[in-house]
Protein backbone atom coordinates (compact mmCIF):
# COMPACT_ATOMS: atom_id res chain seq x y z
CA UNK A 1 0.00 0.00 0.00
CA UNK A 2 1.49 3.40 -0.96
CA UNK A 3 0.35 6.78 1.28
CA UNK A 4 0.87 10.12 0.67
CA UNK A 5 1.07 12.56 3.62
CA UNK A 6 -0.41 16.01 3.79
CA UNK A 7 0.67 17.47 6.72
CA UNK A 8 4.58 17.96 8.68
CA UNK A 9 3.27 18.25 12.45
CA UNK A 10 3.18 15.73 15.33
CA UNK A 11 0.70 13.53 13.99
CA UNK A 12 2.30 13.15 10.45
CA UNK A 13 6.01 12.98 12.33
CA UNK A 14 4.48 9.98 14.01
CA UNK A 15 2.58 8.45 11.51
CA UNK A 16 5.46 8.30 9.47
CA UNK A 17 7.78 6.97 12.23
CA UNK A 18 5.28 4.25 12.24
CA UNK A 19 4.51 3.63 8.32
CA UNK A 20 8.48 3.18 8.21
CA UNK A 21 9.08 0.20 10.43
CA UNK A 22 6.11 -1.39 8.31
CA UNK A 23 7.13 -4.16 5.73
CA UNK A 24 3.87 -3.19 3.64
CA UNK A 25 3.64 0.38 3.37
CA UNK A 26 5.46 2.61 1.53
CA UNK A 27 5.27 6.42 2.10
CA UNK A 28 5.67 7.95 -1.68
CA UNK A 29 5.75 11.37 -0.53
CA UNK A 30 5.06 14.35 2.13
CA UNK A 31 3.93 17.71 1.54
CA UNK A 32 4.12 20.06 3.72
CA UNK A 33 4.10 24.58 3.35
CA UNK A 34 7.56 24.91 4.85
CA UNK A 35 10.16 24.13 2.43
CA UNK A 36 13.68 22.61 3.55
CA UNK A 37 12.47 19.75 5.61
CA UNK A 38 14.65 17.55 5.91
CA UNK A 39 13.26 15.20 8.68
CA UNK A 40 12.19 12.18 6.58
CA UNK A 41 15.10 10.82 5.10
CA UNK A 42 14.67 8.78 1.49
CA UNK A 43 10.66 10.03 1.51
CA UNK A 44 10.29 12.61 -1.12
CA UNK A 45 8.88 16.26 0.39
CA UNK A 46 7.26 18.62 -1.83
CA UNK A 47 6.06 22.10 -0.63
CA UNK A 48 4.50 23.22 -4.02
CA UNK A 49 1.01 21.27 -3.88
CA UNK A 50 0.63 21.41 -7.65
CA UNK A 51 3.82 18.77 -7.22
CA UNK A 52 2.33 16.24 -5.80
CA UNK A 53 1.57 12.82 -7.78
CA UNK A 54 -2.15 12.50 -5.75
CA UNK A 55 -3.15 9.62 -7.73
CA UNK A 56 -0.69 7.29 -7.95
CA UNK A 57 -1.05 7.01 -4.21
CA UNK A 58 -3.66 4.49 -2.63
CA UNK A 59 -4.25 6.65 0.48
CA UNK A 60 -3.47 10.34 0.91
CA UNK A 61 -3.46 11.04 4.78
CA UNK A 62 -4.31 14.60 5.63
CA UNK A 63 -2.68 15.61 8.74
CA UNK A 64 -3.75 19.70 9.41
CA UNK A 65 -5.53 21.49 11.57
CA UNK A 66 -9.25 20.99 12.27
CA UNK A 67 -9.55 24.43 10.40
CA UNK A 68 -7.37 23.59 7.17
CA UNK A 69 -8.77 19.81 6.53
CA UNK A 70 -11.91 21.29 4.74
CA UNK A 71 -9.85 23.82 2.59
CA UNK A 72 -7.43 20.36 1.42
CA UNK A 73 -10.58 17.92 0.76
CA UNK A 74 -11.87 20.94 -1.78
CA UNK A 75 -8.38 21.30 -3.47
CA UNK A 76 -7.82 17.26 -3.62
CA UNK A 77 -8.97 15.62 -6.96
CA UNK A 78 -12.09 13.83 -6.70
CA UNK A 79 -11.06 10.16 -7.13
CA UNK A 80 -8.29 9.78 -4.86
CA UNK A 81 -8.84 8.18 -1.27
CA UNK A 82 -7.92 10.36 1.53
CA UNK A 83 -8.39 10.05 5.38
CA UNK A 84 -7.93 12.78 7.93
CA UNK A 85 -6.53 12.45 11.59
CA UNK A 86 -8.61 14.78 13.73
CA UNK A 87 -10.79 13.62 16.56
CA UNK A 88 -13.20 16.47 16.29
CA UNK A 89 -13.84 17.16 12.53
CA UNK A 90 -17.38 15.85 11.98
CA UNK A 91 -16.97 13.65 8.65
CA UNK A 92 -20.96 14.33 7.88
CA UNK A 93 -20.31 18.17 8.31
CA UNK A 94 -17.35 18.51 5.70
CA UNK A 95 -17.98 19.38 2.17
CA UNK A 96 -16.12 16.96 -0.02
CA UNK A 97 -16.65 15.35 -4.05
CA UNK A 98 -14.14 11.98 -2.71
CA UNK A 99 -16.23 8.48 -2.80
CA UNK A 100 -13.73 7.33 -0.10
CA UNK A 101 -13.09 9.93 2.24
CA UNK A 102 -12.89 8.38 6.02
CA UNK A 103 -11.05 9.27 9.18
CA UNK A 104 -8.03 7.69 10.97
CA UNK A 105 -7.59 8.99 14.33
CA UNK A 106 -5.13 8.11 16.71
CA UNK A 107 -6.17 8.66 19.94
CA UNK A 108 -2.72 9.87 21.64
CA UNK A 109 -0.83 12.92 22.66
CA UNK A 110 2.44 13.23 20.19
CA UNK A 111 5.31 16.16 20.30
CA UNK A 112 7.76 15.17 17.51
CA UNK A 113 11.08 13.11 18.91
CA UNK A 114 8.82 11.98 22.22
CA UNK A 115 9.14 8.18 21.50
CA UNK A 116 5.42 6.66 21.54
CA UNK A 117 4.28 3.03 21.68
CA UNK A 118 2.15 3.30 18.28
CA UNK A 119 0.87 -0.69 19.01
CA UNK A 120 -0.50 0.69 21.87
CA UNK A 121 -2.54 3.71 20.77
CA UNK A 122 -6.22 3.31 19.85
CA UNK A 123 -7.00 4.06 15.95
CA UNK A 124 -10.42 5.10 15.40
CA UNK A 125 -12.10 4.58 12.08
CA UNK A 126 -14.51 6.15 10.19
CA UNK A 127 -15.88 5.89 6.93
CA UNK A 128 -17.85 6.90 3.90
CA UNK A 129 -18.54 3.40 2.76
CA UNK A 130 -17.83 0.01 4.02
CA UNK A 131 -14.90 -1.44 2.09
CA UNK A 132 -13.26 2.06 2.17
CA UNK A 133 -13.68 1.91 6.20
CA UNK A 134 -12.59 -1.97 6.11
CA UNK A 135 -9.25 -0.24 4.03
CA UNK A 136 -8.11 1.96 6.90
CA UNK A 137 -8.70 -0.52 9.36
CA UNK A 138 -6.63 -2.80 7.69
CA UNK A 139 -4.11 0.16 7.81
CA UNK A 140 -4.48 1.58 10.86
CA UNK A 141 -3.69 -2.51 12.05
CA UNK A 142 -0.29 -2.57 10.67
CA UNK A 143 0.71 0.50 13.28
CA UNK A 144 -1.86 -0.54 16.46
CA UNK A 145 -3.33 -3.14 17.84
CA UNK A 146 -6.50 -1.42 19.38
CA UNK A 147 -8.27 -0.57 15.99
CA UNK A 148 -12.18 0.49 16.65
CA UNK A 149 -14.54 2.03 13.96
CA UNK A 150 -16.36 4.91 16.20
CA UNK A 151 -18.56 7.55 14.15
CA UNK A 152 -18.21 11.10 14.57
CA UNK A 153 -20.46 11.84 17.53
CA UNK A 154 -18.86 9.47 19.80
CA UNK A 155 -15.40 10.69 18.48
CA UNK A 156 -15.78 14.40 19.74
CA UNK A 157 -17.24 12.85 22.80
CA UNK A 158 -14.31 11.13 23.75
CA UNK A 159 -12.14 13.99 22.46
CA UNK A 160 -13.54 16.34 25.01
CA UNK A 161 -12.61 13.29 27.66
CA UNK A 162 -9.14 13.45 26.15
CA UNK A 163 -8.83 17.03 26.67
CA UNK A 164 -9.49 16.76 30.43
CA UNK A 165 -7.64 13.43 30.66
CA UNK A 166 -4.48 14.86 28.78
CA UNK A 167 -4.42 19.33 28.73
CA UNK A 168 -6.37 19.48 31.97
CA UNK A 169 -4.13 16.88 33.96
CA UNK A 170 -1.09 18.54 32.54
CA UNK A 171 -2.06 21.75 33.50
CA UNK A 172 -2.47 20.77 36.82
CA UNK A 173 1.12 19.35 36.87
CA UNK A 174 2.15 22.84 35.52
CA UNK A 175 -0.05 24.96 38.13
CA UNK A 176 1.17 22.70 41.03
CA UNK A 177 4.97 22.66 39.18
CA UNK A 178 4.32 26.10 39.08
CA UNK A 179 3.63 26.58 43.10
CA UNK A 180 7.35 24.37 43.72
CA UNK A 181 9.10 26.61 41.96
CA UNK A 182 7.81 29.88 43.79
CA UNK A 183 8.80 28.51 46.81
CA UNK A 184 11.79 26.85 45.91
CA UNK A 185 11.30 23.14 46.67
CA UNK A 186 12.38 20.07 44.06
CA UNK A 187 9.96 19.51 41.53
CA UNK A 188 11.18 16.14 41.33
CA UNK A 189 9.65 15.21 45.39
CA UNK A 190 6.43 14.88 43.30
CA UNK A 191 6.91 12.13 41.34
CA UNK A 192 6.55 9.38 42.85
CA UNK A 193 3.22 10.63 43.95
CA UNK A 194 2.38 11.16 40.44
CA UNK A 195 2.85 7.76 38.96
CA UNK A 196 1.25 6.64 42.07
CA UNK A 197 -1.83 9.17 41.06
CA UNK A 198 -2.41 7.18 37.57
CA UNK A 199 -1.49 4.24 39.08
CA UNK A 200 -4.55 4.00 41.31
CA UNK A 201 -6.79 5.49 39.05
CA UNK A 202 -6.46 2.69 36.53
CA UNK A 203 -6.22 -0.17 39.16
CA UNK A 204 -8.85 0.78 41.49
CA UNK A 205 -10.89 3.57 39.20
CA UNK A 206 -10.91 7.29 40.21
CA UNK A 207 -13.92 7.53 41.86
CA UNK A 208 -12.21 5.05 44.81
CA UNK A 209 -9.27 6.61 44.20
CA UNK A 210 -10.08 10.22 45.45
CA UNK A 211 -8.52 11.33 48.72
CA UNK A 212 -7.25 14.63 49.95
CA UNK A 213 -8.78 17.81 51.72
CA UNK A 214 -11.87 18.09 49.97
CA UNK A 215 -12.79 14.22 49.85
CA UNK A 216 -12.72 14.30 53.49
CA UNK A 217 -14.82 17.86 53.62
CA UNK A 218 -11.34 19.03 55.58
CA UNK A 219 -12.75 22.46 55.52
CA UNK A 220 -9.84 23.74 57.73
CA UNK A 221 -7.11 22.85 55.53
CA UNK A 222 -9.41 23.79 52.41
CA UNK A 223 -9.61 27.89 53.60
CA UNK A 224 -5.93 27.55 54.51
CA UNK A 225 -5.09 26.21 51.04
CA UNK A 226 -6.92 29.39 49.67
CA UNK A 227 -5.05 31.64 51.65
CA UNK A 228 -1.85 30.26 50.23
CA UNK A 229 -2.22 29.94 46.58
CA UNK A 230 -0.62 32.51 45.70
CA UNK A 231 0.19 32.49 42.08
CA UNK A 232 -2.35 29.85 41.30
CA UNK A 233 -5.71 30.72 40.19
CA UNK A 234 -7.98 30.34 43.00
CA UNK A 235 -10.82 29.92 41.43
CA UNK A 236 -9.28 26.74 39.59
CA UNK A 237 -9.04 25.60 43.62
CA UNK A 238 -12.49 26.50 44.33
CA UNK A 239 -14.33 24.94 41.68
CA UNK A 240 -12.71 21.56 41.71
CA UNK A 241 -12.87 20.91 45.25
CA UNK A 242 -16.75 21.82 44.88
CA UNK A 243 -16.69 19.57 42.18
CA UNK A 244 -14.90 16.77 44.95
CA UNK A 245 -17.42 17.54 47.42
CA UNK A 246 -20.48 17.52 45.19
CA UNK A 247 -19.15 14.14 43.96
CA UNK A 248 -19.05 12.63 47.10
CA UNK A 249 -21.82 14.23 49.08
CA UNK A 250 -23.97 11.00 49.58
CA UNK A 251 -21.32 9.54 50.23
CA UNK A 252 -20.07 8.82 53.99
CA UNK A 253 -17.10 9.78 54.58
CA UNK B 1 14.19 0.41 67.58
CA UNK B 2 10.79 0.17 69.43
CA UNK B 3 7.73 1.57 67.72
CA UNK B 4 4.11 2.13 69.12
CA UNK B 5 1.62 3.41 66.17
CA UNK B 6 -1.44 5.96 66.89
CA UNK B 7 -3.94 5.40 64.40
CA UNK B 8 -4.90 2.06 61.70
CA UNK B 9 -5.72 4.56 58.87
CA UNK B 10 -4.19 4.30 55.27
CA UNK B 11 -0.84 5.65 56.48
CA UNK B 12 -0.46 3.71 59.50
CA UNK B 13 -1.73 0.94 57.19
CA UNK B 14 1.14 1.29 54.98
CA UNK B 15 4.37 2.24 57.36
CA UNK B 16 3.34 -0.70 59.41
CA UNK B 17 3.67 -2.72 56.71
CA UNK B 18 6.69 -1.40 56.05
CA UNK B 19 8.23 -1.66 59.83
CA UNK B 20 7.18 -5.03 59.52
CA UNK B 21 9.62 -5.91 56.33
CA UNK B 22 12.53 -4.63 58.16
CA UNK B 23 14.53 -6.55 60.95
CA UNK B 24 16.08 -3.09 62.72
CA UNK B 25 12.33 -2.20 63.52
CA UNK B 26 9.93 -3.64 66.26
CA UNK B 27 6.16 -2.45 66.30
CA UNK B 28 5.25 -2.92 70.11
CA UNK B 29 1.33 -1.99 69.69
CA UNK B 30 -1.04 -0.56 67.81
CA UNK B 31 -3.98 1.92 69.15
CA UNK B 32 -7.18 2.75 67.39
CA UNK B 33 -10.71 3.87 67.77
CA UNK B 34 -11.89 0.65 66.72
CA UNK B 35 -12.11 -2.51 68.81
CA UNK B 36 -11.43 -6.13 67.31
CA UNK B 37 -9.20 -4.77 64.52
CA UNK B 38 -7.39 -8.16 63.59
CA UNK B 39 -5.34 -6.28 60.36
CA UNK B 40 -1.93 -6.90 62.15
CA UNK B 41 -1.18 -10.20 63.44
CA UNK B 42 1.04 -10.74 65.62
CA UNK B 43 1.21 -6.88 67.39
CA UNK B 44 -0.98 -6.28 70.44
CA UNK B 45 -3.69 -4.16 69.26
CA UNK B 46 -5.66 -1.40 71.60
CA UNK B 47 -8.87 0.36 71.43
CA UNK B 48 -8.51 1.59 75.04
CA UNK B 49 -5.70 4.86 75.81
CA UNK B 50 -5.07 3.74 78.98
CA UNK B 51 -3.83 0.63 78.45
CA UNK B 52 -1.16 1.62 75.82
CA UNK B 53 2.18 1.47 77.14
CA UNK B 54 3.63 4.50 75.96
CA UNK B 55 7.09 5.16 78.18
CA UNK B 56 8.42 1.61 76.53
CA UNK B 57 8.34 2.42 73.36
CA UNK B 58 11.55 4.38 71.42
CA UNK B 59 9.09 6.26 69.62
CA UNK B 60 5.40 6.97 69.49
CA UNK B 61 3.68 7.90 65.42
CA UNK B 62 0.89 9.48 65.54
CA UNK B 63 -0.72 8.41 62.16
CA UNK B 64 -4.19 10.57 62.84
CA UNK B 65 -6.73 12.78 61.29
CA UNK B 66 -5.14 16.82 61.42
CA UNK B 67 -7.67 17.82 63.48
CA UNK B 68 -6.74 14.86 66.13
CA UNK B 69 -3.12 15.66 66.70
CA UNK B 70 -3.15 18.19 69.10
CA UNK B 71 -5.40 15.75 70.91
CA UNK B 72 -3.62 12.72 70.96
CA UNK B 73 -0.39 15.23 72.01
CA UNK B 74 -2.05 16.53 74.70
CA UNK B 75 -2.95 13.19 75.95
CA UNK B 76 0.41 11.35 75.50
CA UNK B 77 3.15 11.61 78.63
CA UNK B 78 5.77 14.25 79.21
CA UNK B 79 9.39 11.97 78.71
CA UNK B 80 7.61 10.09 74.94
CA UNK B 81 9.46 10.45 72.14
CA UNK B 82 6.30 11.36 69.13
CA UNK B 83 6.16 12.30 65.30
CA UNK B 84 2.92 13.03 63.66
CA UNK B 85 2.77 11.83 59.76
CA UNK B 86 0.76 15.07 58.81
CA UNK B 87 1.65 17.37 55.40
CA UNK B 88 -0.04 20.53 56.80
CA UNK B 89 -0.14 20.62 60.36
CA UNK B 90 2.56 23.12 61.57
CA UNK B 91 4.90 22.11 64.42
CA UNK B 92 5.48 25.23 65.87
CA UNK B 93 1.48 26.18 66.45
CA UNK B 94 1.11 23.11 68.08
CA UNK B 95 0.90 22.75 72.07
CA UNK B 96 3.13 20.02 73.24
CA UNK B 97 4.76 19.99 76.21
CA UNK B 98 7.27 16.30 74.91
CA UNK B 99 10.81 17.67 74.48
CA UNK B 100 11.03 15.58 71.56
CA UNK B 101 8.42 15.84 68.88
CA UNK B 102 8.51 15.66 65.38
CA UNK B 103 7.38 15.72 61.43
CA UNK B 104 7.28 11.81 59.63
CA UNK B 105 5.94 12.67 56.71
CA UNK B 106 5.17 10.73 53.67
CA UNK B 107 4.53 12.21 50.83
CA UNK B 108 2.65 9.71 49.03
CA UNK B 109 -1.12 8.67 48.40
CA UNK B 110 -2.46 5.77 50.45
CA UNK B 111 -4.96 2.77 50.35
CA UNK B 112 -5.15 -0.33 52.21
CA UNK B 113 -4.51 -2.79 50.46
CA UNK B 114 -2.96 -1.10 47.42
CA UNK B 115 0.60 -1.79 47.14
CA UNK B 116 3.23 1.21 47.38
CA UNK B 117 6.64 0.81 46.80
CA UNK B 118 7.82 2.59 49.90
CA UNK B 119 11.36 2.82 49.04
CA UNK B 120 10.33 5.53 46.70
CA UNK B 121 7.97 7.62 48.66
CA UNK B 122 10.14 10.78 49.96
CA UNK B 123 10.23 11.38 54.09
CA UNK B 124 9.96 14.71 55.27
CA UNK B 125 11.57 15.28 58.43
CA UNK B 126 10.89 17.72 60.83
CA UNK B 127 12.13 18.00 64.96
CA UNK B 128 11.96 20.62 67.66
CA UNK B 129 15.58 19.11 68.03
CA UNK B 130 18.57 18.08 66.17
CA UNK B 131 19.06 14.87 67.78
CA UNK B 132 15.73 13.80 67.86
CA UNK B 133 15.26 14.89 63.71
CA UNK B 134 18.57 12.19 63.00
CA UNK B 135 16.44 9.98 65.35
CA UNK B 136 13.38 10.40 62.97
CA UNK B 137 15.80 10.15 59.44
CA UNK B 138 17.35 7.32 61.00
CA UNK B 139 13.99 5.45 61.48
CA UNK B 140 12.75 7.09 57.57
CA UNK B 141 15.91 5.72 56.08
CA UNK B 142 14.66 1.77 56.65
CA UNK B 143 11.35 2.27 54.75
CA UNK B 144 12.72 5.38 52.23
CA UNK B 145 15.67 6.55 49.97
CA UNK B 146 14.67 9.67 49.72
CA UNK B 147 14.64 11.23 53.08
CA UNK B 148 14.84 14.71 53.69
CA UNK B 149 14.45 17.83 56.26
CA UNK B 150 11.51 20.27 55.86
CA UNK B 151 10.32 23.15 57.73
CA UNK B 152 6.61 23.41 58.22
CA UNK B 153 6.42 26.25 56.38
CA UNK B 154 7.82 24.48 52.76
CA UNK B 155 6.04 20.88 54.03
CA UNK B 156 2.57 23.05 53.41
CA UNK B 157 3.59 24.37 50.04
CA UNK B 158 4.95 20.95 49.05
CA UNK B 159 1.34 19.65 50.60
CA UNK B 160 -0.71 22.29 47.92
CA UNK B 161 1.00 21.29 45.33
CA UNK B 162 0.44 17.86 46.07
CA UNK B 163 -3.75 18.24 46.18
CA UNK B 164 -3.07 19.42 42.92
CA UNK B 165 -0.49 16.49 41.28
CA UNK B 166 -3.09 14.03 43.13
CA UNK B 167 -6.30 15.04 44.00
CA UNK B 168 -7.31 17.45 41.64
CA UNK B 169 -5.98 15.42 38.53
CA UNK B 170 -7.88 12.72 39.64
CA UNK B 171 -10.67 14.28 40.09
CA UNK B 172 -10.21 15.37 36.30
CA UNK B 173 -9.90 11.38 35.77
CA UNK B 174 -13.06 10.94 37.05
CA UNK B 175 -14.64 14.06 35.03
CA UNK B 176 -13.55 12.45 31.82
CA UNK B 177 -14.14 8.57 32.72
CA UNK B 178 -17.89 9.92 33.63
CA UNK B 179 -18.30 12.05 30.29
CA UNK B 180 -17.12 8.60 28.22
CA UNK B 181 -19.97 6.69 31.14
CA UNK B 182 -22.59 9.17 29.86
CA UNK B 183 -22.01 8.13 26.07
CA UNK B 184 -21.19 4.76 26.29
CA UNK B 185 -17.79 4.90 25.44
CA UNK B 186 -15.01 2.46 26.63
CA UNK B 187 -13.26 4.22 29.53
CA UNK B 188 -10.26 1.62 29.13
CA UNK B 189 -9.72 3.79 25.43
CA UNK B 190 -8.24 6.55 27.65
CA UNK B 191 -5.53 4.66 28.74
CA UNK B 192 -2.90 4.94 26.95
CA UNK B 193 -2.99 8.50 26.67
CA UNK B 194 -3.17 9.08 30.61
CA UNK B 195 -0.01 7.03 31.18
CA UNK B 196 1.25 8.93 27.96
CA UNK B 197 0.61 12.46 29.32
CA UNK B 198 2.22 11.38 32.69
CA UNK B 199 5.53 10.25 31.01
CA UNK B 200 5.92 13.33 28.64
CA UNK B 201 5.18 15.56 31.97
CA UNK B 202 8.05 13.94 33.33
CA UNK B 203 10.16 13.91 30.38
CA UNK B 204 9.27 17.24 28.81
CA UNK B 205 8.38 19.37 31.36
CA UNK B 206 4.22 20.70 31.77
CA UNK B 207 4.89 23.63 30.02
CA UNK B 208 6.40 22.00 27.42
CA UNK B 209 4.31 18.81 26.88
CA UNK B 210 1.09 20.82 26.77
CA UNK B 211 -0.84 20.52 23.88
CA UNK B 212 -4.48 20.62 22.88
CA UNK B 213 -7.54 23.75 21.75
CA UNK B 214 -6.50 25.76 24.54
CA UNK B 215 -2.82 25.27 23.80
CA UNK B 216 -3.39 26.44 20.42
CA UNK B 217 -5.82 29.15 21.33
CA UNK B 218 -8.63 27.14 18.86
CA UNK B 219 -11.30 28.51 19.64
CA UNK B 220 -14.01 26.90 17.56
CA UNK B 221 -13.23 23.69 19.19
CA UNK B 222 -13.11 25.35 22.65
CA UNK B 223 -16.97 26.72 22.04
CA UNK B 224 -18.26 23.38 20.79
CA UNK B 225 -16.67 21.34 23.58
CA UNK B 226 -18.78 23.67 25.84
CA UNK B 227 -21.55 23.15 24.37
CA UNK B 228 -21.08 19.52 24.71
CA UNK B 229 -20.30 19.12 28.49
CA UNK B 230 -23.16 17.79 29.58
CA UNK B 231 -22.45 16.93 33.24
CA UNK B 232 -19.01 18.08 33.21
CA UNK B 233 -18.92 21.13 35.23
CA UNK B 234 -18.52 23.95 32.12
CA UNK B 235 -16.99 26.27 35.03
CA UNK B 236 -13.94 23.44 35.14
CA UNK B 237 -13.87 23.56 31.24
CA UNK B 238 -13.95 27.42 30.94
CA UNK B 239 -11.29 28.54 33.88
CA UNK B 240 -8.49 25.99 32.89
CA UNK B 241 -8.84 26.52 29.33
CA UNK B 242 -8.21 30.66 30.24
CA UNK B 243 -5.33 29.44 32.77
CA UNK B 244 -3.48 27.75 29.71
CA UNK B 245 -4.72 30.56 27.47
CA UNK B 246 -3.25 32.94 29.72
CA UNK B 247 0.28 30.59 30.45
CA UNK B 248 0.86 30.49 27.00
CA UNK B 249 -0.41 34.24 26.00
CA UNK B 250 3.09 35.66 25.24
CA UNK B 251 4.91 32.84 23.33
CA UNK B 252 4.37 32.04 19.65
CA UNK B 253 2.11 28.95 19.19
Amino acid sequence: MTVGIIGTGNVAWHLIRGFQTSPDIQISWVFGRKSGMDSFEGIPYYSSFEKIETQLVDLILVCVNDDSIQKVLTLLPKDVNVAYTSGTVDLKKLNFQQANCGVFYPLQTFTKGKHVELKNVPFLIEATNEDFALKLENLASQLSQKVLRMNSEQRKQLHIAAVFTNNFVNHLLYLSQSHLENHQIDQQLLQPLLEETVKKAIELGSYNAQSGPARRNDQQTIQMHEQELNGIPKEIYSLITTSILKTYSNDDV
